[in-house]
């Protein structure tokens, strides 16, 4: 079976993979429809690595995917062949303590798609727990099915933000993962979302949404926006969505007293944050690591128009074009948010 | 000074009525503009008392306001001669164990205006405490001003119940509560809000806002409904927002597993409640009274465009047909969402 | 294998009954060593059913268990051969919606030992989930380690009500599970727990805890008590743990602007609420249907020595005489608080 | 009247200083009985400073305080002269936006006994809102009375991890705070607190306490006993009390999946944080400024014997060694916990 491979850092390939494909009872098979690139399958694609996850040997990539149910297992009730599908790409252990707290994305033993060395699902068949594949609506494409997975953190953070309706949220940082937060943030209850960026091109993108006021914030002075936005009082929640140690130098100015800071982006290094600051307006600090028991909550935002990720997807690859389109996914271009490559019915 | 007066039950009349207008350190004073008809004014109107409030003296009605700023106390730096402005109705005392829990609304000693013996606010003048007084954005007109307190309802429904982005509500009951609470819910991250009611005016009313799906429970099975609407596994709130004791037979059977029940509709009579069947799910019940830290919230959402009050004002009548207003209020016209009052230049 | 089976309403029978002991790769088999007697299983006794729960054919008793490992499977490494452990007897579906979100115990499929026409436990082998089996720290003895399961009920309602350092408690009702959760309460951070009850006996026993006032509710006025005890404020929470409909007339007056009720004991018919009562404090209302994740916690706060629950087993009777114990369990003599049957050697 | 005034940094004199006593309506005052001294007492004693904070004139120490109500405001039905009190020394602005959402800690215009420029409380006499004026129960001394102002700090923080029952906590530092913070966490429902220290001294009186574990954690790896002692899960709550910058390194390795950390302690410049391995484990973050509603709660603790303080208070002065006693407290002894000055009746 084709797939996209990972043969070792800057060298992908697009060719044959043997893999195993054995259907266990809970489990379906699904033929691969759309996969969406993510940052992190473009890093190891030109680093070969992220943090402790090193890409050792030839790994198929991808992990944003829908698709349609080929077949399923004895136990599996709530699919059946034929159905259109987005699958959720961590699998936990059932068995687990993180697991039976409901935290199972925090399961140790968690394996994922395109993280190494698990194989990711840019290849035209996969087989994957029922439980974690999730029937797409009728009016939910097969494009907005690949987009859940980035949609699922921003879903993720929101929850754990605790929005009240009517909250003001910034978001730091205009990239895909914030965008994504951006969006959740305002179909989770928030008034506005102020999104910051360095990047013109981004903040045209996110600024296009009703409710997304976009700052550029070497243009501006982001702090004196917020103290004039809400009235000398701060917002209720930011979101740090862009990883940059700079990012968090004076992030608790932004705040009300008694609000919330969530931190999405994943800084390389240790950063430096002001307790003190913190303290004064005993913010609380959520931190967010993938998504646990968002997928029906996200596709159900999506079914019923709250969320609209179409303008957000750049331009789709034909399976054939993989390689080209991790290349131009790789160059970076400020104005693509989501490149995607179709695999349908030419890929199988 | 002009008042719209309940003389006693049955008996109003617009006529002068001495009121002190003692503008404190911390009061403003404000030209009341818009004033909305609510419920329990009609109930006073129709039966001289809700449960242990009796209007035993003639007392001023009106609590749903909206006005112009035209004197400021001493201490007073947020507001100015000038602005426009909406109030929040009940006043606390500032140094009651409940008020600095952050529960004001709680506080024994709250005075709410035209719950007897306090007079409200269908008089041209009234003064205020600044810190319930709250600027109206630019592009909130003072008619969806007076429509803050019944959205409040709403807010502080929502609130409570902890809407995760992306939950389905119930909500029972389509009248002005139950609509408030419907589009505080949508707005709060509900990705959709199925609403009861077994009178279709109303219902269709509800029904054309985006996101709300109407069902009228007396031509269909809602318990079915719903099990279909969510895959057999209940919604994640139901707001109670009738009050009818029939409303509380089998509620906990349209709830997820760990879902939530709000209790905002307020029944005259102790109800009928099937515990095990909420134990059963470890329902949640939250239950409301009034509001507390929400006005600034809504008039976010309305400024931002996230709730839309306008399809809900169904007639404004100036305030020299006040008694009209509450006779045709009285009748309960099933397509009567809101009537307001207007008081504006020419009462003054 | 001997095991106390009960044949029908009434009639019990220690006798050989075969039962499969297939162990799973991740189960554990265990001697049984002690088993607590709760009233659920002299209910089954008395009457043959809970509510939709029918005993049609014989079923092995008894849910509150400890014992010893004496086998694991494949895939266990908590636990070995030899270990002591009590076990948390409900098994849910690991793949469930509701397992999942970390709410294991409203799986509805969930299978419950002693819950017709699942077998219980009093026989000298079980064959139990790893997961669900917990190692007892060295100085807690099988007969707590039989305890945990009454004290788990506790602690999920303590937890549920989300007791802040210092807040005042009431329990109503001083039966077996109202004293669980007053110690549960009292351990996880009530300054003082007030129990009451009509039975003195009951209260004698739960009073002699520090920290736990007795209060006969029927020659004591409880909402005076409660009044003076709190300064006219209210307690902070209430636990209902008796399940009689009386019980709830009233309840909200005992709590405090914004406090809690959790509702523990299981009334057989609904019930009437005064929800206006509880509306206009903003009481929170909780449920709790078993336990869930509060096995290791219960486990700590024993080992730990704040939690005792010595005082509270009555008696002890060998395996041989578990007819007896029965019989005297289903007289209800108000000075048993927990009779517990030994297995031990001499049963193997 | 006599007081200790800090003239200027390293100058104390215990000297006449006129102060107004104005009594408002809703004030009492009181004959001051113990005061104790804080950190931040000596901190401005030996540096003048505290952060923003500076002692610019003479200012009255002390803010640690217990006393007798002499006289009453018109409007204070709650106290009556006579009354043993301890007192609340933050007083904000009631108006507020932050004191209205119940976090009157966080009032930015919130004035505070000896900090600048605010006098203190050692002095024979003071005026105070009857509302942070708290009644001693009978058997609480004024000895543990001027004890609950740091005990506050603990509660706060306590209240803030939202200990769950049983949980197992970590306190970073073993100093006055550290311990309050250690005896909350006890009494608001952990079944053990290991606490860590570089000083044996103090560590030997904190693990005089049942449930306090001690641990130097120069002389052993903490981060191997805390997986020893939790089974290689984590802590569900660490508290970081010593404000070290070395204390924030790892920090979150202490801590299990899904648990919290609290920032009580107040790092002088901003500290390394490694966001990527809190967000791992996603742990909330949770920070503290002084304490807002838990005076009751603590006061209640005490009374009840579930915090005992006697062990703490190290050495008591008389009003007229108070300069001699800050000379102690400023050598930092490691045994010392807590000083206190006692005014009683031979200042008066």
């Amino acid at each position: 079976m084709k797939a996209l491979v990972l043969e070792k850092t800057r060298h992908l390939a697009l060719r044959d993979m043997e893999q195993p494909l054995v259907l266990g009872l809970d489990d379906v098979k699904i033929a691969v429809e759309t996969v969406g690139i993510c940052g992190s399958d473009v890093h190891y694609y030109t680093h070969g690595r992220i943090g402790p996850y090193v890409v050792e040997k030839p790994m198929v990539l991808g992990h944003e995917a829908s698709g349609v149910v080929v077949e399923v297992g004895a136990n599996v009730g709530a699919l059946k062949p034929g159905d259109r599908v987005c699958m959720e790409p961590g699998i936990a252990n059932d068995k687990s303590r993180a697991t039976r707290l409901g935290l199972y994305n925090l399961d140790p033993d968690v394996v994922f798609w395109a993280t190494p060395p698990i194989h990711g699902c840019l290849t035209p068949y996969v087989v994957h727990p029922a439980n974690l594949t999730f029937k797409l609506p009728d009016n939910v494409s097969f494009a907005e099915g690949a987009m859940i997975e980035p949609l699922a953190v921003g879903m993720q953070a929101v929850t754990k933000a605790r929005v009240s309706p009517g909250d003001v949220a910034l978001v730091i940082g205009a990239g895909p993962i914030g965008i994504m937060v951006a969006l959740a943030a305002l179909a989770g209850g928030c008034s506005t979302v102020i999104i910051s960026d360095i990047q013109n091109p981004k903040l045209e993108i996110a600024g296009c949404y009703d409710g997304i006021v976009a700052v550029n914030s070497r243009e501006r002075d982001l702090a004196g926006f917020i103290r004039e936005f809400t009235g000398n009082w701060g917002v209720d929640v930011v979101f740090e969505a862009s990883g940059h140690p700079s990012a968090f130098k004076g992030i608790f100015e932004f705040i009300r007293p008694g609000g919330t800071a969530v931190f999405v982006g994943m800084p390389v290094e240790p950063v430096q944050l002001d307790i003190v600051s913190a303290q004064s307006k005993e913010v609380r600090i959520e931190t967010v690591f993938r998504y646990a028991n968002v997928y029906d909550r996200a596709l159900a935002l999506i079914a019923s128009g709250k969320v609209d990720l179409k303008p957000l997807i750049t331009e789709t690859y034909p399976f054939g074009e993989s390689v080209q389109a991790f290349e131009r996914a790789a160059e970076g271009r400020p104005r693509d948010i989501k490149l995607q490559i179709h695999l349908g019915k030419d890929a199988q």
